[in-house]
Formats: structure tokens, sequence, C-alpha cells
């Protein structure tokens, strides 16, 4: 494996170094060949750090950023006063080729912001697209983008959008012919948005697409499409609910009080076994491990995580990062797109 | 309580007469002044009538309609064919103000379309929209709109749509000031197309209604919003998508196969008091309980069951519909947009 360094902004999300920390330790423990430059406030950092293992703390340097952004301010605002914030230096050390990619927890307008000041877009791309991998219930992944970088998406864009993601699913999912999807209200031809009805007769021309038409809001966990593309206003809202509705799945699975009727010393074992048993399945369909969200479209890998991420959750994001720098994303979009022009 | 008669397409769903008829029978037990003009196929239907009890048959009336709609049919076509169907009858006989209101688990589409054809809309409103009651987590339920019928909508629209939602939340829900949200992709007030943006400022200088601002899809099922106010398009996203995993959340409870590990005939008691209280939990957000969508802003009651409903759940888009109509929804909705505009 080859070297590789990252940039973290470790007090990004709602728990700073509290969870980047020992994140950090477990990718460092996964990836040999890792290192880090952090991001962040020494004071509050270094005593974290000091905990870490020497062999890792030799493998992250850190760069003191006092500066913290004021998320109050209006987006324009804060991106214009963000410089020197842990976030913009990690950008910005990723745009300078110092790191090979960068994670930052930290509010996504501003990391969009950022992202597309410093790090030039591929050549043959429009606008980047926030890219994810969705859960399935065979506990497989599908590829969900613009998850909200474009509010807006005409049929040119979604096109780029559906280029991207199959090329993402090829590498990351390592599947040869894709299934590509695009989100609408009803799979019959006159469905949904003129844009959309657009693009659904562009991708059925596509011949080098494996291109299976519309897929509704239902089927999105049932893995019946490997991409589904979208504009980032509607893939923020579907991504958004299906969040919701999983993490409130979980809720119900909470370990029963102790006042309920059948919670009884002598059946402790039993309902031990039987938690297992659910949440082994559950465990399939875990955000945690969906953790992340990349800017897809760009030269250099930029992953945003969940602000209220875990430990847990906070790792796979670098591993998501960790994916793309390895599978050499951004070069086999240009590849691909470059050989389709010609 | 006065009498009410329902029209009622016995074809239309994905199993016709035999979900429609007992769902019908259910009703009957129900509300002693309930009556019901059925529309379908005399020669499917007879058999299953004449096994309900002699008092319900005499509450019955079935008007013999063979003609069959091919859905194969391009939209337009399908709705200039359908004239004599079960369908357009039901929804004439609703026109004619023969019934009181009409439900069919038929194509969404052509209801919508035969609906808006046939029934006049009420004086203020500019477009009718699809509502439903979505179930949140703690066994209550919010109003959701539109969910279909507009696949674009501007800020006018998104109003009327906050009104009438309103209005619908007070009486169907009993709610005396009911909190209104507008879906969107943040709660910062820049955040979504200029459409919502412009909703959103016109909604904040409304002092007759409690409007709450933004809701994102992770709280839709979180009881943060008594009415949640959206375009066709993200409304049937936002919809599917949760109604996908809830039913994908209700796969998970399936009962453990026989050779699972911890399924001991001796366990077999804890088991199925295990089963009951998830089982209890989860039927608070049972989707059977909340099928049934109306058309919002006609002059008479229309509601869509889902095609796939079982029987309990036929049974609750009939209870919506009798809901509405004693609730005088219609009505409700042209004297407070009147006395707004006064």
């Amino acid at each position: 494996m080859t070297r590789l360094t990252l940039a973290l902004d470790v007090m990004g999300g709602d728990f700073g170094p509290r969870v980047t920390i020992p994140a950090i330790s477990l990718a460092l423990k996964h990836h040999p060949t890792l290192s880090f430059i952090l991001f962040g406030d020494q004071a509050m950092v270094t005593p974290l750090l000091t905990r870490l293992p020497t062999e890792y703390q030799q493998r992250i340097q850190l760069v003191h950023t006092p500066k913290l952004i004021d998320e109050a301010l209006p987006f324009t605002q804060a991106l214009r006063q963000s410089k020197g914030s842990s976030m913009y230096l990690a950008v910005h050390s990723v745009a300078q080729g110092e790191t090979d990619g960068c994670v930052s927890g930290g509010n996504t307008g501003l990391l969009m912001g950022l992202a597309k000041q410093q790090i030039s877009l591929l050549p043959e791309i429009t606008r980047p697209a926030l890219t994810s991998l969705i859960p399935t219930l065979n506990g497989k992944s599908s590829v969900m983008l613009d998850l909200g970088a474009n509010v807006e998406a005409d049929s040119r864009l979604l096109l780029q959008f559906a280029e991207m993601g199959n090329i993402f699913a090829q590498t990351l999912l390592d599947l040869v012919y894709p299934r590509l999807a695009l989100l609408n209200i009803g799979t019959e031809d006159n469905k949904g948005t003129r844009q959309i009805r657009e693009a659904h007769q562009a991708l059925k021309l596509a011949n080098h697409l494996n291109y299976i038409g519309y897929i509704e809001g239902d089927k999105l966990m049932n893995h019946v499409s490997d991409v589904i593309v979208c504009d980032g206003f509607n893939g923020n809202i579907a991504l958004k609910t299906l969040e919701g509705a999983v993490k409130n799945t979980f809720s119900f699975f909470k370990k029963p009080t102790e006042d309920s009727h059948f919670c009884h010393n002598s059946k402790r074992y039993l309902l031990k076994l039987m938690f297992h048993h659910y949440y082994r399945k559950l465990q399939k369909i875990n955000p945690d491990r969906h953790n992340g969200a990349t800017l897809l479209g760009l030269s250099s890998v930029v992953v945003k995580s969940h602000g209220g991420a875990n430990i847990n959750a906070f790792y796979y994001a670098i591993e998501y990062a960790i994916s793309q720098i390895r599978g050499e994303i951004p070069r086999k979009i240009s590849v691909g797109l470059d050989n389709l022009s010609h």
C-alpha cells in the first residue's frame, strides 16, 4: 500500500476532538501506511493525542488553528470569515497537494463552499454533487447523488450525475455494469418534472450505461438500483426521511424497561439472545456504517461527516475518504468522461 | 348521526372486490347510518355480497359496470376512455350529489383527473392538493400535503396548501392552533428553492397561522409539526420513502424461523409476549391506519386508497372519507378562505 495522508478538521461536528481523535486512532490502527495532518485547537486536542500509542502519535501532525467560525453568520459572510479556521485549512491543504483528501464534520454548506472555492472541478464537470452510499435491506449499498449540493438540476446536470455515479459504483462497490435509476414519483414515462423526463429519455439512449428507469422513494432500501440519481433538493429530502425512519426504527429496539410485563430475571438470557438476533439484522442497515458524503466532481476527495456522528460513524467517514483516494475516483471520473466526449 | 351515502369503486386496487367488500362490511358494522352505492362487475361482486348479513345487504346498492380501463393507455387516452368505468361512475355520483363522497383504490392519476374534471373546485382554490395523515412515533398523526397532485408549486400555491392543511388539522385532528411547517433541506432562512423561501416569508407574516418554520425529512415522524406543507413532487418522494422504510421495519419483526438458534418449544410463550410488546409499539406507526389520501380543495370528498391495501387498510380509507364528510371539510375550507379574503 502506498503512503496516504489525510487532512482532518478535528474541531468539526457536534462533539469535536472527543469524537474525531478516537476515530483517527481507529483509522491508524487499520491502515499502517496512513498518516494525518490535524487542524484544530491545540489546548483541546493535545490532551487527547497524548493518550494515543506513541506509534500513532508519530503519524499525526497537529496544526494549531484557534480560530472558530461563527455559525450564526449568513453563509457568504461565514465563508469569507472562515479563513484560518480548521475547516478552511484542512481544505486548503488538499488544494495545495499537501494531503490526499480531507474529512470534516462541520457545516455542510460551508465545507461545500470552501471546497468549490479552493479545489478545481474536473474538466468535464459543471457542478459537483454530494454523494453517499445508502444502506439497503440485504446488507449492501446503493450510491445516491445529488444529496444537497444543487437545489435544482436540469437534465444535463442529471446526466453528469449519472455518469459520475456510474464510475463511483464501479470502483467503490466493485460492480461491472451498475444499475442506474432516476428518482421519481412514478415509473411511467410521463411522470415527474420536465427535467427528469428529459434526463430519462437521454439515459435510455446511453448504451454504455445500465439505465433501468425510474425508482420511487419506497424502493430506496431494496437494492433495486446500484446508483440513484436526483437533484440535490429531492435527494436531501429522501435521504433525511430515510435516515429518520431508520433511526426511529432503532429506537424501537431499545432494551425494555424493568417494569415491562415480561422482563423477569429468569428470562434475561433469552431476552439477550433475541436482542442479539434483531441487532445483527439491524446492523445491516446501520447508518453509522454509511456515514460520509463526498463532493463528487472535484479533483480531490473531500468528505463531509454527519455533525452528530459518534466515534464509529466518524471512523467510517474516514474509511470512505480512504477508499475513494485508493480507488482514484477523481481520476477515473475524468478519464471516463473524457473518453465519452471523444 | 345523519344518514350518509358513499360511492365506492369496488373494482379499484390490486385485489378488487375481495378486499373492498369485506372492508365495506366493517364500515357498515361501525356506522349504522351509513350506506353504499357500489360500482363494479356484478358477476364478481354479487357472490361476495350475498355472504354479508341481510341487514348490511339492504344498505348496499350495486350498479353493474362491466367496463374496465386499460391501464396501459397513456394518461389522456385512459381518461377519455374511462367513461362508464366503475371509477368514472363513482366520481360521477358524487359530482351529481347522489352520494356524499367516494373512495377508490384505482390509479391515482386517473382518479385525480376524473375528480378535477367532474367535481368543482372550491371558489378560493387554484389547484387541489393530495392530502394524507402520516403516522408519528408517539402514536399521533400529522397532516401532509401536497403528496403528488402538483409536480411543481409556487409560493402562492404553497400558501393555499398551508391554509387548507390548517383547517383540515383543526377539524380532523381536533386541534385549536395546529403547528405548520414547510418541508425543506435545512432550517435556516436561506435554504431551499425560491418558491419555498418566498412561502416561508409570507407564512411568517400570517398571524392567524401557527407557522413554526422549516422541517427536514428526518423529523417527519417526530410530531414536531401538525401540518407539513410541500409541493407534490417532494411530498410524494418523502411519503413513499417514509412508507418504504416503515414497511421494511415491519419486515424485521417477522416471526423467527423454526431453525433460529433461540426458538425452542419451551420458550414459545415468552417469544409470543415479546412479539406482542413490539407489535403494540409498531401498531402506533402502522401504515394501514393511515391509508387514504384526499384531494383537498374540491367541493366534495374524494379519497384514494393504496392500490395494495388489505381489508383493514381499505376500511381505514373509508373511515377517512367518513370523517371528512362528517367534519364538513370542504365547506369549512371554503368559509375559512372566504373569511381571510375579506
